[in-house]
């Protein structure tokens, strides 16, 4: 094993990312300045030290609070729970919400050993509590875990008197209904509104 | 922009990862071990002092001559004629050619300004007087750069007396007659062989 074989062992190992891209990369790497490396590799190495999770959402910030739960401007009322701090970047991306979030580190999936234990969900309802929170929207993915949680999550929050919402599933748009799953379609017809 | 941003920055300049890729790489190193990134920065950040060229052949090697050229079992008097560095490692990979390689650096690009002086070509030459070659098999790529630099170098070897090969070109295995291109299989047709 050299240097070489090295990076493209570790590159592989990356998400996406296979034996050949690995080799690509490497040899992109090799065939640039060395500055291009070395600012890679600082960035990389730098990363554990530098974020962690914002203590009230759970989101990733390089400050004890993050840019969400420090901005006055947001809609306090209102929280948006995610599975993973990256849905957080995602939605902030399209410039739509305004409220605050919460992650909630994954969903259950008994299968994985992942119970609801091992989510904030304690913490969701600290916040509820001690904040004036009227809307809680569910914004797990629309999938078998996703949904399984957002229902655990719909029943805990019952008895709070707050409004819990979730997010809608349909069609996507540019989509075709000839293309679409059944179940998608399902939802689509079940979730239809007033046009 | 704060520790995350700069690393899916970084990472979106490699070749084949998009901003999407980036950030889904950029939330798997921060989810695994912090090992795992300073294995990966390590690795990055001592590549171009380890890898360089071999003073023989061109390829990436961490001593003054590759393992390739290092190795007298191999048969010294064939040189097979590579674009890239990378491609060396591609034809190793394949255990089929046993004897030496030469690396070019690129290939001859009028439209990018690379000419023949920028390749290692009197290198290849002064390579083929002073050692017993027999063979040279020009393994450029079957594109117009490729095949224009192969012909090239065909030309000035023409009056060293050695043996100037090109690899064959044609229907590439488990391929279907319908779908391979019109100038594949012409070739295939030329480079026809008795069965």
């Amino acid at each position: 094993m050299n240097a070489l074989d090295d990076v493209i062992d570790s590159l592989s190992r990356l998400p996406g990312v296979g034996k050949k891209s690995a080799a690509r990369i490497a040899h992109h790497l090799l065939k640039s300045d060395d500055s291009l490396c070395e600012r890679l590799a600082h960035d990389i190495s730098v990363l554990h030290q530098r974020i962690h999770p914002c203590k009230i959402c759970g989101a990733y910030t390089e400050d004890d609070i993050c840019a969400v739960c420090g901005n006055p401007g947001r809609d306090q009322s209102v929280i948006c729970v995610v599975e993973q701090p990256q849905d957080v970047q995602t939605i902030e991306a399209v410039h739509e919400y305004t409220g605050l979030f919460h992650v909630l580190g994954g969903v259950i999936a008994p299968l994985e050993g992942v119970g609801p234990d091992q989510l904030r969900l304690s913490e969701l309802v600290t916040r509820i509590h001690e904040n004036q929170v009227k809307e809680v929207i569910l914004a797990t993915n629309p999938t078998v875990e996703g949904d399984t949680t957002a229902l655990y999550i719909q029943r805990i929050l019952r008895d709070t008197g707050v409004s819990v919402t979730r997010l809608a599933s349909g069609l996507p748009v540019g989509g075709d209904l000839e293309y679409v799953d059944r179940l998608t379609l399902t939802r689509s017809f079940r979730g239809r509104a007033a046009f």
